[in-house]
């Protein structure tokens, strides 16, 4: 028998009509002979309903109960859902992360699922029902108390019980069509891919392109579960990712980033240790830093300049500042009107040249870079952020993504 | 140190600033130096949105999924509640009725509790926190799904707490100021009672006093709990109910109770075995009959009166009419419009002719009695339903309460 791992988001289960939609498509795939468990996320807006419920009764943080509280969420769904697959004669029941043995660390609002004990969920499946999985959730060993995996942990949810139940594949149900060659809002050009790889989907997760997150797709890669983004709302074929393709595009898609701000730290000392110097506080302080550039030095001082997401600039520019003084460095600056746009394509590790034609593309429309990394699959350039569209359509355009096919 | 179980209903924690008020109470009580554990009940309506929303889904009956959907209400209470009491500095933690090892029968939507394992719950005080238990909720160790414990579970899953941790009092908050000699929306002159005994309390809460449920106050009576329903708006004394009282009511209070129809059975042979004949098919139907009268007999038949719950004298009636056919009976006729009066005192096992008084002052109204029933310390009449309240309040009155004394 074949076993899928099917997840539904938010929109897809937002009112009865969807539900019953989504409990449809999941008895439709289990009458095809299919194996099918099921995870589910909590219902639209529903979690920013309970956000607002703890944010009205108090402004201080509270993580063993916040997860208590937002974990309600999914429960909701997980039960409805089920009953929608009942009413279509099709047996079904439903568990929470905690019942379906899906074990976290205990840091709450941001747990990592450590291993899963699925006994309840493989039960199920032998005695032929529909198992329905409450996404985002599982509970810590050692505390017993229950935790949240934090943004995307439903994918997470979904992929690593795949892996966990040895399933075939992992469909992941959302609001668009699959994973595109640039996103099509700014990009009308930007066309549908049938499949890439783990590494790709890493890098274009990574450089923000929001339908999957990165330790989603991490899990697939490491336990070889095929992941296939498609629509909830229709039936068509949506995007296969995989160990390998088919075909080895140069340039699969471009993603792009707004959510970042730069800092840059000028005449930094030029000595051994002064990067740990900078970034230690930095990862200390929970920081997320992305993208690092240090130029050459010049007078036995650099320049080092890196990205944070604007959510934590404030945490960010302080510590930079502290660093700063204790070093002996100059000024702090801080830039937010700044994007990241990135090139992504396996067939890089062997083809040469893409790095320079993106630059020159960019350059053709008068775009500067303030910024470049590279790994052997991905180039990503920061370009101002008013310029940011521009420069994701020139580059679809002069890449040759624009008529489907890779540069 | 004197250990408290406190409760808060549904009305007492509807939305943020009651849950402020509610954490307040609860932090009061530690203060003064007690160990607190509080039962919590789903926010004002939440239980009616969970409901609705399954209704929305699905027209069919799902008693296993119904219970995941519903004790989500509780679980956003119980989180919301811990933060407002860690926001006022006092520790906190949460637990489902699972976590809390709430031990159910396995009926969902009206499981029993049959043990309480509470263990984390001691582990929570012994840390010195306060802890907040969901109410209403449980599981089933041998399916290990979750449990709801029907109509007032909330006020049970209090009271069986504070039997199993040995608790000094419970105290039930709630939307009253305490039990009253009569309904006071009925009776102007009703009056607060300071206590009651259990027998009282079961008698009346029976015969339809809303404010407590019969299966809680007898947890209490097994367990020895003194219970104090008391206003969660105010800090006014409510009503204690416990084994005895100082004074000996002869008449404590009065109920009255519209939900019920009753049905007759017309010529009924008159023959042993005849009554376990009618009874038996509607208690397989889960029908729970209230009142009983039988007749003296007439040529060799009789008719059976009883009474049922309105929400089931669809399935009673179609037993009823089975029945009747099958044992050669004569028609079965239904009246809606009745009521039952109830006065209740624990003194009328030692004082006769509180029966004539309260059929004389019906009399005295005009106020036809359709049956009666009584056991050693309650009276029991149905009335037409539309002279109920001119009943209640004729009772009170004739019988001593409208000056707070009882007669």
């Amino acid at each position: 028998m074949t076993l899928v791992v099917h997840k539904y988001g938010g929109t897809s289960v937002a009112d009865a009509d969807r539900i019953r939609s989504v409990a449809k498509r999941i008895v439709d795939s289990y009458n095809e002979g299919n194996g099918v468990v099921a995870v589910v996320s909590a219902m639209g807006r529903r979690t920013d309903e309970l956000l607002g419920l703890a944010a009205e009764v108090s402004d201080r943080s509270h993580p063993r109960e916040m997860d208590m509280l937002l974990t309600a969420g999914e429960r909701v769904t997980m039960a409805l859902v089920a009953m929608a697959i009942q009413d279509l004669g099709v047996a079904a029941t439903s568990f929470t992360g905690s019942q379906a043995g899906i074990l976290t660390t205990g840091k709450h609002g941001q747990a990592e699922i450590v291993e899963i004990r699925a006994d309840r969920v493989r039960e199920g499946l032998d005695e032929g029902k529909v198992v329905i999985v409450a996404g985002f959730q599982g509970v810590d060993p050692a505390s017993k108390d229950v935790t949240t995996l934090g943004r995307g942990g439903s994918d997470a949810t979904a992929v690593a019980l795949a892996a966990a139940l040895s399933a075939d594949r992992c469909e992941i149900y959302t609001d668009v069509d699959g994973v595109f060659t640039a996103d099509p809002r700014v990009v009308p050009a930007a066309t549908k891919l049938l499949e890439l790889t783990y590494e790709e989907m890493l890098e274009l997760a990574s450089a923000g392109a929001g339908v999957l997150m990165p330790r989603s797709v991490e899990f697939g890669r490491r336990f070889g579960i095929p992941i296939h983004v498609r629509s909830s709302f229709h039936g068509g074929e949506g995007t296969l990712v995989k160990e390998e393709t088919m075909e080895q595009a140069v340039v699969r898609g471009i993603a792009h980033d707004e959510s970042e701000a730069k800092l840059t730290i000028s005449r930094v000392p030029d000595t051994p240790g002064v990067a740990a110097s900078v970034f230690e506080p930095l990862a200390a302080a929970g920081v997320n830093v992305d993208m690092i550039v240090q130029n050459v030095s010049h007078d036995g001082s650099t320049d080092i300049s890196f990205t944070v997401p604007i959510s934590m600039l404030d945490v960010a520019e302080r510590e930079a500042r502290t660093v700063a003084e204790a070093i002996d460095a100059g000024s702090v600056s801080v830039d937010k009107d700044i994007a990241k746009v990135t090139v992504v394509g396996i067939g890089m590790k062997t083809e040469s040249g893409i790095a320079s034609r993106m630059f020159r593309i960019l350059a053709d429309h008068d775009i500067n870079i303030q910024m470049i990394s590279t790994s052997p699959i991905r180039i990503s350039c920061v370009v101002a952020g008013d310029r940011v569209s521009e420069a994701v359509k020139a580059l679809h355009s002069g890449l040759g993504l624009d008529d489907g096919a890779s540069a």
